[in-house]
């Protein structure tokens, strides 16, 4: 159950990239969400957000808002925050890689980070998605955190020191992981075999950390110490820079259950 | 709907492990398997078995079966099988990394291996798990087929050298993506934010590849070639070979999608 609102949450959206496709679809959607505005590059980019809100490439044609929400690259969020010439708005961005000191100081700044990988191929239910905010301002905060709550369960305060770590885990779980499964994907390749049969062996490695920590759900050669095992399988990568890394994170387990045997 | 049978399958277990103890409960519920017997190194392996079935810790006293299946540690696979003193048994092994020529050529040989992540505190669906198998004869094959269908509905026909490949397409997608799980927990403790906050991450991460190839799926500063948020990343992480991990990765990352940029 939703507290009650007096009014609506006025909210003008920057940017049309995936992340601020994937707010807009969840604030549209929300009786405490007022989308006032989206902001765009181009008339193209703004093509499928024209229909149902109102839309402009103007940054002098932005309208009245509680939350001004910077969703595009993080290299132009402090371009763009600077373009906003109404002073003291409320202005967040929503990288887990970019400081809130980013956003011009003629703001209340703000960060608004759903920690989540969004596709243009998936739905995403916002639902599910953890929400990182911080204010420079504790008034903001409410607000934000009202916003936060409108589209999602789960929302955590995180200052700019402890998003720049998450954002580094986030790497690792999602950026890294995905390209373990490339590496899979090409061998899987190699030997003939369907990607699709490592499809249970994949999510079961994903599930088992929601009762294991990764620690106690490490399994395999590195973990067993058993070095024959990892290198003969080393023995079948060709390429140097992929052996380097087989043979590096290898000795990462190692080290990590060093102690232990 | 299963196959009739005329006369169930008799199987003999060696091995009291983790693999062990998973088909154990598959067979031992299956109305077209007869788990004649389970031998084990020691009284002590044997006492989760003993209530159930025959036991025996002396290969003298093995019983006679259909198909012998050593579920043991790969190193032990040969000596175990140099064991069966009865010659021209059906014996196979349930590792991804030996070869079938690894068992005793005494024995008509084959292999049976479960691509899964097996831990004594999951259960795991059994009929989801990918079943591996080879046969040194192709009247063997048909036999080891109906005990895989028994306990699953998915089983593939991989020889030797692709389950190589596929072993280590396993160790990528779930030994190195485990360890990845693991800096990023590393990472949460760090901030201080408990690590559940990355399990929406995860998951859509492992789902995501069931609708899109792990190239379409990258995502992150790696794959946007972003190398001032790529090095900032690493900049927080101070053990060096962590710090070698993120950037070989990254690089590997990068190089992927050179092309494309």
């Amino acid at each position: 159950p939703s507290p009650p609102f007096l009014s609506m949450i006025k909210v003008v959206l920057i940017g049309t990239g995936k992340v601020a496709k994937h707010l807009f679809k969840a604030f549209y959607t929300s009786k405490q969400i007022e989308l006032v505005q989206v902001i765009g590059r181009s008339k193209t980019s703004l093509l499928p957000f024209k229909e149902l809100v109102d839309t402009s490439t103007n940054y002098k044609k932005i309208e009245d808002a509680d939350i001004y929400i910077i969703a595009v690259s993080d290299v132009a969020i402090n371009a763009v925050s600077e373009q906003l010439k109404t002073n003291k708005k409320f202005v967040v961005h929503t990288s887990g890689s970019t400081p809130m000191k980013s956003i011009s100081s003629a703001h209340r700044k703000g960060v608004f980070y759903p920690l989540q990988t969004f596709s243009s191929e998936r739905e995403i239910d916002l639902n599910e998605v953890p929400f990182c905010l911080e204010t420079q301002y504790k008034e903001d905060y409410r607000l934000l955190q009202s916003l936060a709550n409108a589209v999602s369960e789960k929302v955590f305060s995180i200052n700019s020191e402890q998003r720049k770590l998450l954002h580094l885990a986030a790497v690792y779980v999602n950026n890294f992981t995905n390209h373990m499964y490339f590496q899979g994907n090409k061998y899987c390749e190699e030997a003939g075999v369907p990607f699709n049969i490592l499809a249970p062996l994949i999510i079961e490695t994903a599930k088992k950390i929601e009762e294991l920590s990764p620690y106690a759900a490490q399994t395999g050669p590195g973990r067993r110490n058993d070095k024959d095992t990892s290198k003969s399988l080393e023995g079948l990568i060709g390429d140097p820079l992929q052996k380097d890394i087989f043979a590096l994170v290898t000795k990462s387990i190692e080290n990590t259950y060093d102690q232990e045997l």
